[in-house]
């Protein structure tokens, strides 16, 4: 039994939360929107911050899944390009023209691996990565049937308890394969501590990465020895970009969330102990809500709930406000702690979501504001492109 | 500056995780899928249930989202209609030729009260909720504004602590503004409890709706005393419909998890102590997702993290396994105990999710299977639609 409709993906209701030149009050919420001042600045600042360094900044696709968005990065922050954890999230960045795409995670099935050696026939390059040598004839017959190069890094696993080797030798083994194989080049080693981004002391994050560096310096002296220095060494997140910038072993930054934040990522300190997200890097991206009911004194009803965000990482903040608390949700509602009855029916807020990178996967659309005012609208390019 | 790209949604990457006719093991991970058989048992069983106690049943079209489930549940389940949150939902719904739709919520915003108000134009009946006496007036200046009647529902309260009044008195004051109000009519009551459906323990879920029904009771007495019988007495969840049914009260039943359960749903327990996924409902609906590294022995790592579910009410399981657990994920990736190392690199495994509703409005598609082969792909009609 096949419907009608399966096909059917304009049967549409509101097309868009907002035009460009409408003023910010008329915006239909919940939307996501972008303070372009802030997101501009954060991505200028990160930009300066790795030529500073002499660093790459390949900055990471999978937060924000915007072409558009990359592209700032590119022009106004010299983004080399971009990584992305999908093959289907690479298609999108490779067919608007991105050309160094970095797919910093494993790509086993048949399928992926022939879409993902079609990928180089785009006219850029792309690099994938490797944690198992039996991916390795795998990956070296999809590029020669496709007469296409992929370049591969092998992905160390230093702490983040996902995808990747632990040890120099299985590093090295892998890269030797790597490189002896047809249609593969190998380009360096993937070494992303993940678990450790959201620590909030600054102390606990260095030490973590601490450990992090010497495994990773550990795989790149024994690579060495064997003739095989790895072009890049990628890796890196906001919570941890300096250690690896000053590490000497890393030449590449994956940052993303830096350009958005959130208020996970907001809590986490500095080296003086002040929040990032109060110097270092500005609130850019916000979901907008709006009180839909007040029918008890003390409690206000706003229409953001599950569906416009990810609660994995805590509930989202009201931002700029003290006195009022989002205090719990369901799936369409959100449950805002109003003591004082201050909050009237219609009236906006800007809710900073606990944790950017799913919440930015359930939106089909960025608004982009600037001084009150819809300025630019721009498609999650590659949301939901999960497989 | 509006970039060039602002418009294009064309710039996806894989178009559809399936094709009809493919075998399951061929299905692009991470996906949704649903159990065809499954679903239509449990759709039917529901339709059997709501005719049997004399009750409407109202599918909730905000749990699926998808135009194509909800005829399935007119045709082989009997619903008379569907209840959605939003108008963005209800505009899909109506488009797609449903003609009894209830938005089970309230609508304060201009624009979309404008937009609410042309929805009877479709051709159906359309019905909103009303906690607010402030509301009827814009409601009704907008269905007169475009020549409609629009349905009107008092929201009452009775313990999910989210919108509606909770006195008899305040929805007999807003249930005579409506009746008064041109281009408006009183329809009756919803009264939906939703903070005890996941209660697991039966006595404790029917000790709330007890107390609900109580609430109700006294709204509805009061109604009739001044001469205004409610029409409909709409509510009651997976968790509790039982307790409606019986209450002599509620006349209109709209559970929406039923169809697809979900590991949150299943725990909780019927009247003899049995989880209600072991009788009472199947597991309809499944992220079908693939073991894609297992570099460390003990752990192996699949392709379906936070991007492809909800996991505000818990991790998923995996359905039918009881050697491997789901034990942790991040964004892309969910980590797997595997003790015994029985995983292989592209293995597939049905993971039910742990709350099917935000995790369905992740998704593009759903791709149906029955006995093992793919029968139709049906897109997530109204996903994203938040607003």
């Amino acid at each position: 039994m096949v419907s009608k409709s399966a096909f059917d993906r304009d049967d549409v209701g509101f097309a868009v939360p907002a035009v460009p030149g409408m003023p910010e009050s008329e915006i239909q919420t919940p939307c996501l929107i972008l303070d372009l001042d802030a997101l501009e600045r954060n991505i200028r600042k990160m930009g300066d911050y790795a030529r500073a360094k002499n660093m790459n900044h390949r900055a990471h696709g999978k937060m924000h899944k915007s072409v558009d968005v990359l592209r700032l990065q590119q022009e106004l922050g010299g983004a080399i390009g971009v990584c992305c954890q999908k093959v289907s999230e690479a298609e999108v960045f490779a067919r608007a023209g991105i050309r160094d795409i970095l797919i910093s995670n494993e790509v086993r099935d048949p399928a992926k691996i022939d879409r993902l050696a079609r990928l180089p026939a785009f006219g850029g390059r792309v690099i994938v990565c490797v944690d198992d040598i039996d991916n390795v004839p795998e990956l070296s017959a999809a590029a020669r049937r496709h007469g296409t190069l992929i370049d591969c890094l092998v992905e160390m696993d230093c702490g983040a308890g996902r995808c990747g080797v632990t040890s120099a030798q299985a590093v090295l083994a892998i890269a030797e394969a790597i490189a002896a194989a047809p249609s593969l080049r190998f380009a360096g080693l993937q070494a992303y501590q993940g678990a450790m981004q959201h620590l909030d002391k600054f102390e606990d994050r260095k030490r973590k990465l601490d450990a992090a560096i010497a495994q990773v310096r550990e795989a790149v002296d024994l690579l060495e020895r064997n003739g095989m220095k790895p072009e890049l060494v990628s890796g890196g997140g906001t919570g941890s970009y300096h250690f690896e910038s000053m590490s000497g072993v890393y030449n590449e930054l994956q940052c993303g969330s830096y350009a958005f934040m959130d208020a996970d990522y907001g809590r986490i300190r500095d080296a003086d102990g002040n929040r990032i997200d109060q110097g270092e890097w500005e609130n850019a991206l916000f979901i907008l809500t709006a009180v839909m009911s007040h029918a008890k004194p003390g409690e206000a009803i706003c229409d953001a709930g599950l569906k416009v965000q990810s609660v994995d990482s805590g509930l989202p903040v009201i931002h700029g406000r003290n006195d009022v608390v989002y205090v719990s949700c369901s799936d369409e509602h959100g449950v805002i702690s109003d003591p004082d009855g201050v909050l009237a029916i219609n009236e906006k807020l800007r809710l900073v979501p606990g944790h950017c990178d799913p919440t930015c996967n359930v939106h089909d659309w960025y608004v982009g504001v600037r001084n009150g005012v819809v300025e630019t609208l721009w498609p999650v390019s590659a949301r939901g492109k999960a497989y």
